[in-house]
Protein backbone atom coordinates (compact mmCIF):
# COMPACT_ATOMS: atom_id res chain seq x y z
CA UNK A 1 0.00 0.00 0.00
CA UNK A 2 3.43 1.99 0.04
CA UNK A 3 2.06 3.56 -3.81
CA UNK A 4 -1.05 4.31 -2.82
CA UNK A 5 -0.06 6.66 0.29
CA UNK A 6 2.66 7.48 -1.84
CA UNK A 7 1.04 9.16 -4.65
CA UNK A 8 -1.91 10.40 -2.78
CA UNK A 9 0.93 12.44 -0.80
CA UNK A 10 2.92 13.28 -3.85
CA UNK A 11 -0.73 14.68 -5.04
CA UNK A 12 -1.19 16.37 -2.05
CA UNK A 13 2.65 18.33 -2.34
CA UNK A 14 1.62 19.09 -5.78
CA UNK A 15 -1.29 21.04 -5.17
CA UNK A 16 0.64 22.85 -2.12
CA UNK A 17 3.78 23.80 -4.26
CA UNK A 18 1.73 25.15 -7.23
CA UNK A 19 0.10 27.64 -4.51
CA UNK A 20 3.37 28.60 -2.68
CA UNK A 21 4.72 29.41 -6.17
CA UNK A 22 7.86 26.81 -5.14
CA UNK A 23 9.03 25.75 -8.74
CA UNK A 24 11.59 23.49 -7.99
CA UNK A 25 9.71 21.86 -5.37
CA UNK A 26 6.77 21.30 -8.05
CA UNK A 27 9.05 20.07 -10.23
CA UNK A 28 10.12 16.96 -7.62
CA UNK A 29 6.08 15.45 -7.97
CA UNK A 30 6.49 15.31 -11.53
CA UNK A 31 8.12 12.17 -13.67
CA UNK A 32 10.55 13.41 -16.03
CA UNK A 33 8.95 12.11 -18.75
CA UNK A 34 5.42 13.16 -17.52
CA UNK A 35 2.29 13.76 -19.26
CA UNK A 36 -0.48 16.08 -19.27
CA UNK A 37 -3.47 16.10 -20.99
CA UNK A 38 -6.39 18.39 -20.94
CA UNK A 39 -9.67 16.55 -23.38
CA UNK A 40 -11.31 19.81 -23.65
CA UNK A 41 -9.09 21.50 -25.48
CA UNK A 42 -7.34 18.30 -26.65
CA UNK A 43 -3.94 19.78 -25.68
CA UNK A 44 -1.18 17.85 -24.12
CA UNK A 45 2.03 18.85 -22.49
CA UNK A 46 5.43 16.19 -22.20
CA UNK A 47 8.06 16.31 -19.99
CA UNK A 48 8.64 17.71 -16.57
CA UNK A 49 10.40 21.35 -17.92
CA UNK A 50 7.40 21.90 -19.88
CA UNK A 51 5.16 21.28 -17.33
CA UNK A 52 6.58 23.33 -14.57
CA UNK A 53 6.58 26.25 -17.08
CA UNK A 54 3.15 25.50 -18.09
CA UNK A 55 1.96 26.08 -14.25
CA UNK A 56 5.06 28.85 -13.70
CA UNK A 57 3.26 30.97 -16.86
CA UNK A 58 -0.68 30.55 -15.71
CA UNK A 59 -1.48 34.13 -15.90
CA UNK A 60 -3.89 35.61 -12.67
CA UNK A 61 -3.34 35.63 -9.24
CA UNK A 62 -4.96 31.85 -8.72
CA UNK A 63 -4.97 29.80 -5.74
CA UNK A 64 -6.13 25.75 -5.28
CA UNK A 65 -7.66 24.16 -2.30
CA UNK A 66 -8.38 20.33 -2.12
CA UNK A 67 -12.07 19.34 -1.94
CA UNK A 68 -11.73 15.95 -1.60
CA UNK A 69 -9.15 13.34 -3.12
CA UNK A 70 -9.51 9.48 -3.92
CA UNK A 71 -6.86 7.51 -3.79
CA UNK A 72 -5.90 4.12 -4.68
CA UNK A 73 -2.56 2.15 -5.56
CA UNK A 74 -1.22 3.97 -8.75
CA UNK A 75 -4.25 5.93 -9.06
CA UNK A 76 -5.54 9.46 -7.57
CA UNK A 77 -8.10 11.97 -8.22
CA UNK A 78 -8.39 15.49 -7.10
CA UNK A 79 -10.69 17.63 -6.72
CA UNK A 80 -9.92 21.47 -6.53
CA UNK A 81 -11.81 24.52 -6.02
CA UNK A 82 -9.64 27.36 -7.88
CA UNK A 83 -10.31 31.00 -7.34
CA UNK A 84 -8.48 33.89 -9.70
CA UNK A 85 -9.86 36.77 -8.41
CA UNK A 86 -13.91 37.06 -8.27
CA UNK A 87 -13.64 33.91 -10.52
CA UNK A 88 -14.34 30.35 -9.16
CA UNK A 89 -13.64 26.91 -10.72
CA UNK A 90 -13.51 23.70 -10.12
CA UNK A 91 -10.56 21.27 -11.59
CA UNK A 92 -11.46 17.39 -11.65
CA UNK A 93 -7.82 16.00 -12.21
CA UNK A 94 -6.89 12.08 -12.59
CA UNK A 95 -3.05 11.11 -11.82
CA UNK A 96 -1.35 8.04 -12.26
CA UNK A 97 1.95 7.32 -11.06
CA UNK A 98 5.70 6.06 -11.84
CA UNK A 99 7.54 3.58 -9.41
CA UNK A 100 9.22 6.11 -7.30
CA UNK A 101 5.63 7.41 -6.34
CA UNK A 102 6.10 10.68 -9.13
CA UNK A 103 3.13 11.53 -10.98
CA UNK A 104 3.70 9.92 -14.73
CA UNK A 105 0.36 10.96 -15.91
CA UNK A 106 -2.29 13.88 -15.46
CA UNK A 107 -5.48 14.55 -17.53
CA UNK A 108 -7.75 17.54 -15.91
CA UNK A 109 -11.35 18.72 -16.49
CA UNK A 110 -12.42 22.13 -15.90
CA UNK A 111 -16.06 21.96 -15.77
CA UNK A 112 -18.20 25.46 -15.70
CA UNK A 113 -21.50 26.71 -15.05
CA UNK A 114 -24.44 26.20 -17.68
CA UNK A 115 -27.82 26.30 -17.72
CA UNK A 116 -30.42 22.93 -16.43
CA UNK A 117 -30.57 21.91 -20.14
CA UNK A 118 -34.18 19.98 -19.86
CA UNK A 119 -37.43 20.55 -17.55
CA UNK A 120 -36.90 18.84 -14.38
CA UNK A 121 -37.67 21.48 -11.77
CA UNK A 122 -40.28 19.10 -10.33
CA UNK A 123 -37.58 17.04 -9.04
CA UNK A 124 -35.03 19.01 -8.54
CA UNK A 125 -33.82 22.06 -5.77
CA UNK A 126 -31.35 24.71 -6.70
CA UNK A 127 -28.57 25.51 -4.01
CA UNK B 1 -11.64 -3.84 2.12
CA UNK B 2 -15.11 -5.28 1.19
CA UNK B 3 -16.36 -1.92 1.55
CA UNK B 4 -14.05 -0.50 -1.40
CA UNK B 5 -15.21 -3.66 -3.66
CA UNK B 6 -18.20 -3.04 -2.85
CA UNK B 7 -19.11 0.63 -3.57
CA UNK B 8 -16.65 -0.11 -6.71
CA UNK B 9 -19.23 -3.00 -7.84
CA UNK B 10 -21.85 -0.83 -6.92
CA UNK B 11 -20.87 2.17 -9.21
CA UNK B 12 -20.21 -0.34 -12.06
CA UNK B 13 -23.97 -1.52 -11.92
CA UNK B 14 -25.15 2.12 -11.44
CA UNK B 15 -23.89 2.18 -15.10
CA UNK B 16 -24.48 -0.77 -16.34
CA UNK B 17 -28.22 -0.81 -15.33
CA UNK B 18 -28.54 3.14 -16.52
CA UNK B 19 -27.36 1.74 -19.82
CA UNK B 20 -29.47 -1.08 -20.10
CA UNK B 21 -32.74 1.23 -18.50
CA UNK B 22 -33.30 -1.55 -15.91
CA UNK B 23 -34.44 1.49 -13.45
CA UNK B 24 -35.41 -1.17 -11.02
CA UNK B 25 -31.83 -2.49 -10.37
CA UNK B 26 -31.11 0.86 -11.33
CA UNK B 27 -33.09 1.80 -7.77
CA UNK B 28 -31.08 -0.99 -5.85
CA UNK B 29 -27.81 0.84 -6.29
CA UNK B 30 -28.97 3.87 -3.97
CA UNK B 31 -29.74 4.21 -0.75
CA UNK B 32 -33.15 5.12 0.04
CA UNK B 33 -31.93 8.81 1.25
CA UNK B 34 -29.14 9.54 -1.66
CA UNK B 35 -28.49 13.07 -2.25
CA UNK B 36 -27.36 13.90 -5.59
CA UNK B 37 -25.34 17.33 -6.62
CA UNK B 38 -25.11 19.02 -9.99
CA UNK B 39 -22.38 21.98 -9.03
CA UNK B 40 -22.39 23.56 -12.45
CA UNK B 41 -26.43 24.20 -12.29
CA UNK B 42 -26.16 23.68 -8.58
CA UNK B 43 -29.32 21.42 -8.74
CA UNK B 44 -29.88 18.65 -5.94
CA UNK B 45 -32.16 15.71 -5.92
CA UNK B 46 -33.03 14.57 -3.07
CA UNK B 47 -34.12 10.33 -2.52
CA UNK B 48 -34.03 7.36 -4.94
CA UNK B 49 -37.42 7.66 -6.48
CA UNK B 50 -36.48 11.02 -7.70
CA UNK B 51 -33.34 10.05 -8.58
CA UNK B 52 -34.70 6.71 -10.70
CA UNK B 53 -37.14 9.16 -12.17
CA UNK B 54 -34.11 11.72 -13.24
CA UNK B 55 -32.44 8.94 -14.91
CA UNK B 56 -35.71 7.69 -16.68
CA UNK B 57 -36.81 11.11 -17.85
CA UNK B 58 -33.25 12.28 -19.42
CA UNK B 59 -33.94 12.51 -22.91
CA UNK B 60 -32.25 11.73 -25.80
CA UNK B 61 -30.43 8.24 -26.96
CA UNK B 62 -27.94 8.15 -24.37
CA UNK B 63 -24.92 5.73 -24.05
CA UNK B 64 -22.81 5.88 -21.11
CA UNK B 65 -19.01 3.92 -21.52
CA UNK B 66 -17.08 3.84 -18.18
CA UNK B 67 -13.39 5.19 -18.77
CA UNK B 68 -11.86 4.94 -15.34
CA UNK B 69 -13.26 4.19 -11.81
CA UNK B 70 -10.76 4.96 -8.82
CA UNK B 71 -11.73 3.83 -5.69
CA UNK B 72 -11.32 3.59 -1.99
CA UNK B 73 -12.65 2.09 1.05
CA UNK B 74 -16.07 4.59 0.99
CA UNK B 75 -15.24 6.70 -2.17
CA UNK B 76 -15.64 5.72 -5.84
CA UNK B 77 -15.41 7.87 -8.69
CA UNK B 78 -16.16 7.22 -12.26
CA UNK B 79 -14.64 9.09 -15.50
CA UNK B 80 -17.38 7.79 -18.09
CA UNK B 81 -17.96 8.77 -21.43
CA UNK B 82 -21.38 9.43 -23.07
CA UNK B 83 -22.49 9.73 -26.47
CA UNK B 84 -26.10 10.77 -27.57
CA UNK B 85 -26.21 10.73 -31.04
CA UNK B 86 -23.42 12.61 -32.45
CA UNK B 87 -23.25 14.36 -29.78
CA UNK B 88 -20.05 13.40 -26.97
CA UNK B 89 -19.62 14.19 -23.57
CA UNK B 90 -17.89 13.31 -20.62
CA UNK B 91 -19.25 13.08 -17.00
CA UNK B 92 -16.81 12.72 -13.93
CA UNK B 93 -18.98 11.59 -10.83
CA UNK B 94 -17.84 11.55 -7.36
CA UNK B 95 -19.62 8.44 -5.18
CA UNK B 96 -19.66 8.14 -1.42
CA UNK B 97 -21.17 4.79 0.12
CA UNK B 98 -23.47 4.00 2.99
CA UNK B 99 -23.09 1.04 5.58
CA UNK B 100 -24.88 -1.47 2.79
CA UNK B 101 -22.61 -0.51 -0.19
CA UNK B 102 -25.56 1.93 -1.88
CA UNK B 103 -24.36 5.50 -3.32
CA UNK B 104 -25.20 7.72 -0.10
CA UNK B 105 -24.18 10.90 -2.21
CA UNK B 106 -23.26 11.82 -5.83
CA UNK B 107 -21.99 14.59 -7.61
CA UNK B 108 -21.48 14.65 -10.80
CA UNK B 109 -19.43 17.50 -13.25
CA UNK B 110 -19.92 17.42 -17.21
CA UNK B 111 -16.63 19.24 -18.89
CA UNK B 112 -17.73 20.54 -22.16
CA UNK B 113 -14.85 21.87 -25.09
CA UNK B 114 -13.25 25.18 -24.89
CA UNK B 115 -10.61 26.80 -26.70
CA UNK B 116 -7.30 27.19 -24.33
CA UNK B 117 -7.44 30.64 -23.21
CA UNK B 118 -4.31 32.38 -23.52
CA UNK B 119 -1.14 31.84 -25.63
CA UNK B 120 0.52 28.31 -24.87
CA UNK B 121 0.93 26.84 -28.00
CA UNK B 122 5.20 26.90 -27.41
CA UNK B 123 4.56 24.32 -24.58
CA UNK B 124 1.61 22.06 -25.97
CA UNK B 125 0.67 19.68 -28.92
CA UNK B 126 -2.96 19.34 -29.71
CA UNK B 127 -4.36 15.74 -30.53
Amino acid sequence: MTTTTDLRKTVETFWATAEARDWAALGETLAENIVYELPQTRERIRGRERNVRFMREYPGDWHARIERIVAEPGQVVSWVHVTAGVEEMYAISFFTGDEHGRIATMTDFWPEPYEPPFAREHLVERY
